[in-house]
């Protein structure tokens, strides 16, 4: 179960103070050019302390492909990495080894393996994630030669909201801001905000939303591995994730048919809509579990983090009250250091429903 | 891709208006004792005709068990099932054969497989859900065995919306009205809405919630196999859903971690809450992708069936623009009818999580 | 576990004296021409009563195509079929209802389950088989458009064998004579054994070779999913199966390197053999688990049908001895009616391997 | 496809010459105590250099766990693996970069995806096998203390066979030669064969027997979950393995019914055979593909390595016949260190088909 995809899969493996976290991409196409500059770059996006906004925690975050390239190509190998975690104080854990701090994985985890891995969250720690954006990014490297690109970035943080179409903006501003938003203005709201919080000692939620440009018709499969329902299960798999849409989503649950359904109109790219466009986009680039050559864009709802530098009621191990304090190092919003990883879940999940098409006829 | 889950498999065939639908169930637990007129009274619940705010057709949905229980128990051989299609009328869909329906799946399907079923839908029906049905009964029968009860209802049709905390609702009077909604005003409201659209030749969306009560702790599986990840997954993957959320959800992102932090208490009763309780449940009873024993619940966005009867303009095969104007049966809002669905991918989705929670420990 | 395959799926369902048997194809590439008449043609293949060295059973296995094909092509949705059981004399059955026939699955199905279904072995009835050959009918048409075949045949009864290598054969002929062996005279040789085997209410094993012509070179996915361990996993799931080899096999054992490695030569056919051919094909067509263009060979050695028309020592269901002694209908020798199932797996596992094979490279 | 196993799984990645070779395994139970000593020692049985009959190639094959192991017990976390390569001379390959060599998977590789990785086979190469060691130890922790053990060893080399019947060996003697087989005297036989073989340039085949004792009765899921289909699928995949068969295998297939099914008796031991005992164990210990508490025994064909250090005729990459001359080191007999390797592949499949047994009732 710590396997995602079908035909491009990865398999993940480490905890937030192991000696590593890795994993293994299986299924990676052979003979593609694989720009290890760019997987350390999308590493140095998740990466813990690049800004005031984000944890103290430093790592090198300096990633090892061990197999599966040779002169610079894939070679159809499963390409396995490691990414060394230097900065394991487990000492800090000390004192939570014996409490389960509330909202965290330390009381189902214990409950379900009885053992407790008390350093920093273990297997259930953010941390791992890390190995989705090395995935994420050899998928992307696929895809770009397919002519398919993925935008995320931040659309709510706290109250702050952007306005919903991603058309009014120009998503290739993002990482031009801490908080990874297309909106200047916003995003200056956005991090004020996230510094009071963390000042605070509190911590705050939010939303990304996803763009995915030039998927072909045909990706997805019926029944159980529609699109949509392959990239919900991908982002629900995220850390803090608490919700998922695509199309008008929640909010479209209000409207009429006659409003919601999106026109088909003669095709006006004959390259990228064989037979025909559609006039607005309300399905989300997706009808009946299968992609339709328009946009594919969804929404992403984050909690705020339950990690919070300030007095807690809990209970320890053996069931009995006690009030926590913790200090030290802290996300107070995840979010900016999520773009990344919505990107590498999207691109995984294309990437595998690109190659189970190839399939569909012969 | 037709098939569903892990341990409890189903996997399904047939289309709107070919001979059959059904599917297998493989993994069923051995010594259950089948109740088929309970089966049987859930296909009740889905059947179309059932109600004059739904589609006319009429369909015995007749479900016949053809395998797998032997002197009225489970053997632990697959469940294969069958229900006939018996108002199949082909020729309803002459007027639509060489067209695209407005966000419909028949542009999609034409284009993955190159072949037009243009028999209501084909695969892409909702009418292939009943098979989810018949499995979902199956699974309940094992669940209720286990002390787990799963109870979904229509929580909002267009702008008409409960109080989002079920508490306050007797779950019990959901089959007493037609929409399936706890709040007997409401539904009357929501009753007269559908009638109107349908009145309109239009459709509605609307949001079906559910809760599971009586989870041990400990199902679900990092890292992939996340509880909330394969509800999410299953509910994407009923026809018409755009959005999956779970605890506090979209509206739980504009919040800080101090509020929704659930605090945790010494155990009240350690029989289902071995170590502890939490004083509010605003996780939704999942922590770290692991149930913690208290009640799961979900949100699920339907949007309004794509089936209008109005004119509505569009495109045939051939690329040329065409108005259609669809007369007959339709369903003007799916949320009645989708309730026992809902639940069907629910039960399914809890009774392969508990199969797997059975391996972590020897 | 009642699932065969990755992309090109089989799952099946049913008993020996259940209600029907049949089982659902998923991942059947669309558009393909399904030719029923083919299908049945196969099933008379494998049907009881065929001949006098047989089982007397007697069953129409009529099979009905349910799903997955409109207009006589196939439409990428799942192939459900169905084969009603006709001659199902459940009372037959009643003298061995409480105990447990010698080197039958009786015993370890009821340990396992708790559940004991004495109808004829229930689920583990070589029945149940019918369902591969339906699927592997589908395979074939698919394969025979890739210009692939597949010719399985009786190469050894008791202690009748064949000379070796297929080659030496004209393996159109099988069709001759009941046993399905492509040497005339050993055929009738093997007839009369059986014969005689029949005679004495004994039965008698033997092993079925096969050859798969017109491959493709790169068939196969290290590391699990050499093709050959694919070939053996299927032949191996076939009833009474108790051994598999490829190429020299066994015998090759005690070979040397310089005897058994097969010499690259130039290439003499571009179309099949890109860059070489092989001088010997001592490897049997795969090489590191992957095809590589040449004839592929194996062979499946099958025990002798437990079920015997005479005494036996057996244990009831509590645990007492008892004498069995068994009347009616048995299968003296089950290779003739394995030749087809044979054949059936080799084209499930080869269309796999086509399917996944597709995604190697972009 | 560089996965084995349903629950307990393990993933590999790592070639021959690239920066390591390790694994991924997922679905280890919580709560074993693991000894890194003994996962050693079995790395130590594989390694290459052991003996003066086995490749001179040196590596330390030092394996490091980086996760799921906490305090030194399994977490259920997945545990990631390395054995970092130190003795790749890739230079030695210059003078076959250009080459296919006969029977090696030079040429299914390049045509398969258009890339060579010369380097000693690259993926292809016998030495991924250490991660299955690995898997194989850490599943042998597991089964040791549910009371299965796993006796494999070398029975034939060559034409130097011992007799069938694994009960006249003392199998606790196996370590003490370096061919591992427990007949002391054709051990001496095997090993002067060997090293004759070894001084011509030549290499040699054999078989590997292995028994597994003490397994509870009901492992093996039906329809294609078969146990011996399993363990079938597992040893096929071991490189150089050409065949595969259980209890009387091929032998077996001349025999009649009457001489091979295998009389029950009433239990001598409840606690193992809850009601019935087999007077003779033709069967091998599996019945319809579940195991029946007997011991289980299978016999694994390997052919002699590719490998020679004498001239052989071949073609280039560009298709042109030359003459390749191979120096260096190579093993003339896989068998010696294949045996741990076989254990390994049935400490996997037995634990995967317990733990999947652990659903079949609740």
């Amino acid at each position: 179960m710590n396997t995602f995809g079908k035909l491009f899969t990865l398999t993940t493996f480490g905890e937030s103070h192991g000696a590593a976290v890795g994993g293994i991409v299986d299924g990676m196409p052979a003979g593609i050019t694989i720009d290890t500059d760019f997987i350390q770059r999308e590493l140095v996006r998740r990466r813990p302390g690049q800004s005031h906004i984000t944890t103290d925690r430093k790592e090198a975050d300096q990633v090892e492909l061990l197999s599966g390239v040779f002169e610079g190509k894939s070679t159809g190998a499963p390409i396995g990495f490691l990414v060394r975690n230097t900065n394991h104080h487990s000492k800090d854990y000390d004192s939570i080894r014996d409490i389960f701090r509330p909202s965290h994985a330390d009381y189902t985890y214990y409950t379900k393996y009885g053992i407790r891995d008390y350093r920093g969250g273990g297997r259930s720690s953010a941390r791992i994630t890390l190995s989705r954006v090395v995935a994420g990014a050899l998928a992307k490297l696929v895809l770009r030669q397919q002519g398919i690109s993925i935008y995320a970035y931040t659309s709510q943080v706290g109250d702050i909201k952007l306005e919903r179409d991603y058309h009014k903006y120009d998503l290739s501003i993002i990482e031009s801001n801490p908080v990874r938003c297309p909106d200047p203005l916003k995003a200056i709201e956005m991090e004020a905000l996230i510094s009071q919080v963390k000042h605070e000692g509190d911590t705050i939620g939010g939303v990304i939303s996803c763009v995915i440009k030039g998927c072909p018709v045909g990706l997805g499969e019926p029944e159980f591995g529609k699109l949509h329902a392959q990239l919900g299960a991908a982002m629900l798999s995220i850390n803090a994730v608490k919700g998922f849409e695509y199309g008008e989503g929640f909010a479209g649950s209000a409207w009429r048919g006659s409003q919601q359904n999106d026109t088909f109109l003669p095709t006006n790219d004959s390259m990228h809509h064989p037979i025909c466009n559609v006039e607005t986009n309300h399905s989300g680039g997706i009808q009946g579990g299968i992609s339709n050559g328009e946009d594919i864009y969804f929404r992403v709802a984050f909690k705020p983090v339950a990690t919070l530098l300030m007095e807690q009621q809990t209970v320890t191990m053996e069931g009995e009250a006690i009030t926590m304090d913790v200090h030290g190092r802290h996300d107070p919003c995840v979010l900016p250091r999520a773009v990344p990883i919505v990107e590498a879940m999207a691109a995984m999940t294309i990437l595998d429903a690109l190659l189970i098409s190839k399939t569909n006829r012969l």
